[in-house]
């Protein structure tokens, strides 16, 4: 097996539009990310987040046997970057759709790069 | 300022040809990676490593001000994925350079995304 049969991928997603309550609010961000674990068949090792004050942003992240999601979320743009790093069978693109249901982003730009 | 003008880069790096006993070695990674930040300008806000047992590889987060720094390794396969993702002065380049030297990989393949 050559290190390119690592079967990571890698999906980064630039939430515009979001709702700035929502991008402010750490622990339903950490409830969201979760969700996104679970759907996307991951097994989470923990979760960390950081909220850098009233009305401010957050970042977080969920860490993964498979690797990892996270956000880091600028409130007074309503735009969040979220990436959905993921190796094995879990799958990065339900995670993908299950933030973007829970967050509603006017628009999404998404870049997936194949890791390894 | 629109959306738009949100300062992130997010640059991915795939380290080929690591030695198989750092990338196996949690301690080690958090080090490095805590010093990539710092050779970045960046605020630490936390660090969070998880290694996966004896010879097995590492999932850790460097959380920052300025986003984060994460590396995923595989020593089976001399591999780690590392990212940087920074906004603000922080200067990712930087980092990525001290990462470079420090682990010392045989070949890198970096994808750099603008965010925001």
């Amino acid at each position: 097996m050559t290190p390119h049969a690592t079967p990571g991928r890698h999906i980064l997603a630039d939430f515009r539009g979001v709702d700035a309550g929502l991008l402010a609010d750490a622990q339903a961000l950490e409830r969201e990310l979760l969700g996104a674990a679970e759907a996307a068949g991951a097994r989470v090792l923990g979760a960390h987040f950081h909220h850098f004050g009233e009305g401010a942003g957050v970042t977080g992240v969920v860490m993964l046997s498979e690797s990892h999601i996270s956000v880091h979320s600028w409130p007074e743009h309503r735009f969040a970057a979220l990436d959905i790093f993921m190796c094995g069978a879990a799958r990065p693109e339900l995670a993908l759709e299950r933030l973007r249901a829970a967050l509603a982003p006017d628009t999404v730009r998404v870049t997936t790069v194949d890791r390894g």
